[in-house]
């Protein structure tokens, strides 16, 4: 019997409700979900502030009690987008569709052939890393955007803190 | 007999009809022009929609009935400025002068000791490869500034929707 | 209460009965063993036919049954032995303790001041990918050095015949 | 109307007369022949003494009088078999058909779905770069294993001297 | 006898009279004082001008009559912060503390349990590289701003003339 | 008054009485020698057991008492003998002289147009550094072969123990 695999990519800076709710969905329409943690090789930056192994954290204490067989791939950037698809496929178990809303992603597997689905854009205002990290910045109430395990590994690095200390780096 | 070669390097995203003028004018004063792709190994970008093997197609169906002796030769960054002229040097046959009317890319063949000579600015407006892009985001029209083979070959591949797509992404 | 993580790093050129050994001899000291896939962009060579991802389904499968709580994360190369277990660290979850019998390995991380232990090396002959591929080469019996699961991904990505075609590759 | 092209891929170190008679069969099949010169990136190794300009040189002037519609474009190495096929493809004016004999080309492109042709191997004793290179070294007829043009090229760039300098380097 | 050693990093574009005077401030704390010379591979850009070679010129002879023993270390930067204090420390003699205003600096530092001290910042209006650069666009005095010996080395090499070019490059 | 500046390079894995009796020949043509430490990012490695901090110390330590100006300059691979030389003058003061017998270093200078100058090889047996690593991993006499500063950074470092501990990597 086939094993149907589905791959979802994403940065996760952080990991927040919002990729959980469209996870949940996905996982209802296939047997495993492939979640790649893109730009891999970031971290410590205003955009990017946490590393891929903190991201895998997040994302396996989150899913750990929902009913998602995942596997969770860092995949590091290439600056190359004519070969990302390869790259992706050669990082990855094989999937059989892709889920994202990202215009560029659904481009690049579209021009490979590859079957691609766009999911339920999720409504909640603030699901957006950026929001999430505006809030960190501003002492605002980010946790309620995010799994409750995402914020207990956020705090376990101080997170918020080291956010603050790469935001105020000049580059001069 | 020694052969006089020119060096024109540019992105080409697309090659348009500024391109393909001063490629003739060059082409007067020369035995071969060797053209460098510039960025070869960027694509699917807004600032560089095209492939580096889309863009020597674009010039070699554009240049196939002018008088032109050419060579069209990707050249991937290297994002050292110190060494660039270098790698050019590798990646071509020897030239004798170099047209440009980049700033940076005179001030390195110039400190590199070679002969540099600035091009006539090609005067019609819109000539310039954002322009071109900013018109087909915008449903304006773009193939007048391009030559019919470069337009043919950017419907061949569907440029203006993936350039669209491109356009799109979210980064976040 | 804390959770004690092991990390463990091999190539998996394919993963096999002493690597499996191995991780659940480890798993019984420790609450999740952390399972560094080695220089994950390499495939399609002799000594390295497979693909990260095939790989991560050859560990995913044949750990399915074991009751081994782990997490297979593919690794790139740096080519720069002084930042590797940085490298390292940044791509995985925290761990308490390294096992490793290879003395680069074991050095890189004492030098950085980490735990690390030497497993019981597996007695059994042949376990050992070189041992494997060359007997994949030799049309002898490898699957017996292997979990059943691996066998199964190798057939299913014919990986024997890809390993035989990489192999007779000449370079000029 | 379809225009029908062959891709062929070499290290051309240097260029002779076995790559020119397989080209010219190439050539009877279809309408143009893509050349990618590999390792494009590399030069004055013993391996691989000429740079790609170089080697553009010669299969330019190899050629000239042949009746082959070709493109000559430098391929660097990306160390990473999983995403050859797509660099290569990203590189070059789109083909229908590869030709190659070697072993690790031949599968890349099959297990990307892309049709393998493999060219009789030429017969005559010698038509290798490694047997030429050896006969440079060791003062001993290699011209008559090259076209004529590229000896010429050689001979410009004082080539068998760079060859036998670089040959001498000792690593330590 | 321990020889007591502090880094001080900085892209040094140029080497200025506040660089000048925090390292005169640190000698005065330790024995030697290991300068790092950051984006080491970046030059002839607006906001990178100068080569390291240059930048070690500048530094030499601006310290030359200080009584400051130093060491001028080139450090490529690797684009992945994860590792970038392996990076230093792999590149550089021992030290025992840092000193540094950069946020992102102490943080990577304070991370890898490093010592860290932030040097009285200098007040004089003027003291950064960015304000440096635009007097040179400008045609304002800059010279007041830098040690006479760097002001030596930048007319050597052209380098006022040399930014006016780069900063008119034009990306398309 | 202009400062003559010689270049000269080496992996120095360690530098050695050799290395220091060349420089202090060159010291005497010259008003300053600029010391380029290769593969710099290299360490760990059988070939290469020292990192590029490490032999700068072990340079500045051997230099300190001769009467030799000198910069010790941290030089990374770019694994493209093509743009080596600009590679080097773009990390490096500017000289007038290279002063090396490797083939390879000699010729890529010459190729550039810059003065190349053979020191006298030095006779005595084993100054090398594979001949010094040879007796350090057979427990042989190696301290006789380098300057005592530099046998004291190897003992400070445990580097004896290091080269072992890499050397017996195994690669499966």
């Amino acid at each position: 019997m086939h094993m149907r695999r589905a791959f979802y990519i994403g940065r996760f800076q952080p990991f927040h409700l919002g990729h959980y709710s469209i996870i949940n969905d996905i996982a209802r329409d296939v047997d495993e979900v492939v979640i790649g943690i893109g730009s891999a090789q970031k971290s410590h930056e205003p955009k990017n502030p946490f590393t891929a192994g903190e991201r895998v954290m997040m994302i396996r204490h989150a899913l750990e009690d929902a009913d998602v067989m995942h596997y969770a791939i860092p995949i590091e950037d290439l600056q190359r987008n004519a070969v990302w698809v390869s790259h992706i496929i050669s990082m990855t178990p094989p999937f059989d569709v892709v889920y994202s809303n990202n215009p560029l992603v659904v481009r690049l597997f579209k021009e490979a052939g590859i079957n691609v689905k766009q999911p339920p854009m999720y409504q909640r205002e603030g699901y957006s890393g950026s929001e999430i990290r505006r809030r960190m910045l501003a002492d605002e109430n980010w946790r309620s955007l995010v799994p409750e395990e995402v914020a207990d590994v956020i705090d376990d690095i101080d997170g918020v803190n080291r956010l603050k200390s790469v935001s105020g780096s000049d580059a001069d």
